[in-house]
């Protein structure tokens, strides 16, 4: 499942963002060669006219090859970096719902989930001062995940996915935005799962 | 450039929606057969029981085929329609260029112009009754938009594609929403060579 045409590039990030962190867990899974710059987007790291050249959006991650190529969006990356390989379902129809998956992620799960996360979390607004249609939202979101997840280990195909790398990646630290995943039981579970797919540490313990 | 077997699927969706439009631009352009039915989401149409049987994030579009597969997301069925024909670039690349703008559309496009268009044009909001921060995100987005297609015609490989097919259902609507695309002459005139490209009408005149 090795991708090394793609490697050698600068994964441009901020460490505190799950959406860095997509691209980045892909790269580590499939062995592809990558070299991670920091990037701090509260600093307004990301709002400098050096990286506005490279991503006039002003968003990390960002990939960079050597020749100049540049690739915005998290799921963008992680879709490039496993082309070819099982993260991809190679079903068609199995590989459209791991995209429809990538979408409603970015769309109405990181919207809420990690919005709420990041007020809460790392600019320490109390819950009175946070948008209470967030935490509607997000909850929202994890019931429409607890339903997919109802008899089935992952989001799409018969095994890990990028649907489930993206997904993971701002459930796991859902409760730091004021989410109780035990709420979820099948939610907690494929969490741990996941987590133990890609190796990374388990953010919370369910049992 | 057929893709006859992904044919003979419902496909419901709100005609007032731009993102229930691009699946159904992309199906009649590829002459992919399907059945359209109204749903109409002010009515409440996408949160009544049968709906949500078939899609529990309650959204439209939504593809439904005759075995009971169902797939949501405006930009996942649009890929799963194209695959195989030329509105995917067949470069690694510029397909994951292509990819990268669909998730710009959704998360930093759709969430400024398509909600200020539906607030002030279907809700009939007055401008001091929306948030301003609507009107600086969408011109930021018609900014990098412009950047993007300042010599170039379409906004991944070269030729029409995805990318642009799922720019423009809200940018060629964007004046409803009180954006002024004439300050963006580049995007002015895609808008009108995607239009055209589509065999859609033009909704605005540039000329």
């Amino acid at each position: 499942m090795s991708a090394s045409h793609y490697g050698g590039f600068t994964l441009y990030g901020d460490p505190v963002s799950g959406n860095c962190l997509k691209p980045r867990w892909t790269a580590d899974l499939l062995g592809i060669p990558y070299t991670w710059v920091d990037v701090d987007v509260v600093k307004g790291e990301t709002r400098t006219p050096q990286f506005l050249a490279m991503n006039p959006a002003g968003q990390v991650p960002l990939a960079r090859w050597p020749d100049g190529r540049t690739l915005p969006q998290s799921n963008a990356i992680m879709l490039y970096l496993a082309e070819g390989s099982s993260l991809l379902p190679s079903d068609a129809f199995a590989r459209a719902e791991a995209l429809s998956w990538l979408f409603w992620e970015q769309y109405s799960h990181e919207t809420a989930i990690a919005v709420r996360r990041f007020q809460k979390h790392y600019l320490k607004k109390s819950d009175t001062e946070i948008d209470p249609a967030l935490l509607v939202r997000g909850n929202n979101a994890l019931g429409v995940m607890e339903q997919r997840l109802t008899g089935r280990d992952w989001f799409a195909g018969g095994a890990l996915s990028v649907a489930d790398i993206a997904l993971v990646a701002y459930t796991r630290v859902a409760h730091e935005g004021g989410f109780d995943i035990r709420l979820y039981p099948a939610v907690a579970r494929w969490v741990s799962r996941t987590e133990d797919a890609l190796g990374v540490p388990h953010a919370q313990e369910f049992v």
